[in-house]
């Protein structure tokens, strides 16, 4: 995927929160937590699961999607150690869907992933933010970490 | 600081790493990993330290902030036991300052919250970001969670 080497991809595989952000279509940024699943090719998140006591929680990321589909994704490490700081940083696109093949796909791998999803009344049920990379950025503090 | 209770602020300032989205004049968004000080008022985080190998890592959001001054920044805390997930999200605009009594404030913050920043040659001496919150979002899983 877009060159990431199998470290990286799996550095990413391996994460069990990522950060997602959007931005509406006047340019207003929007960021949350979220759980995903990376499939080699795209990475894929729930947006009906849990947090519905806010209103507009999960409706903000997908409004802004429907009006701007451009999103950022980070994967980092911290610790108070900064040489040992890495992250991966992935720019492309999104899109909702809720049905279809990839909607099946994408639950598959969540629900593999967050056995909490299976422990879920609707685990499974919601729509699914499918997200496809353009570019990535890896870095990290020391390049002698992921030894 | 726009209606977050004592604990609620405590919970930011405890936090050692947030999220800092902005995007660009054309509503691309970014998201990057932050160490952050927070005085009630504003929240203050360098961009001139650390990782300088990744071209436009650094210039990025100040590029941002420049054309589109809107930052969303979340402090959130993942843990496997979702019953316990907690964010605070703050909209609010960035500006970038170099020199003056905020910068000055900010790097004594983050000096005192940051040991690392006092171990580095150049500790202290970079542009910081001051965003001043204009609206939080704050939730919790269980609402005892904090008790």
């Amino acid at each position: 995927m877009i060159g990431l080497s199998p470290e990286e991809q799996a550095f990413l595989r391996r994460a069990r929160v990522a950060h997602l952000a959007t931005a509406s279509a006047d340019g207003t940024p929007h960021v949350v937590p979220v759980c995903f699943a990376f499939d080699g090719i795209h990475l894929f998140t729930a947006i009906d699961a849990k947090p519905k006591r806010v209103p507009g929680w999960n409706l903000r990321r997908v409004k802004n999607l429907r009006e701007n589909p451009r999103v950022s994704l980070i994967v980092d490490h911290y610790e108070e150690d900064w040489s040992r700081l890495r992250f991966a940083l992935i720019a492309g696109r999104g899109d909702v869907v809720d049905a279809g093949t990839d909607w099946e796909h994408a639950w598959d791998l969540l629900r593999e992933k967050y056995p909490q999803y299976q422990a879920m009344h609707d685990g499974g049920s919601g729509p699914i933010i499918r997200i496809l990379p353009e570019r990535a950025v890896v870095w990290q503090a020391s390049r002698d970490w992921a030894k």
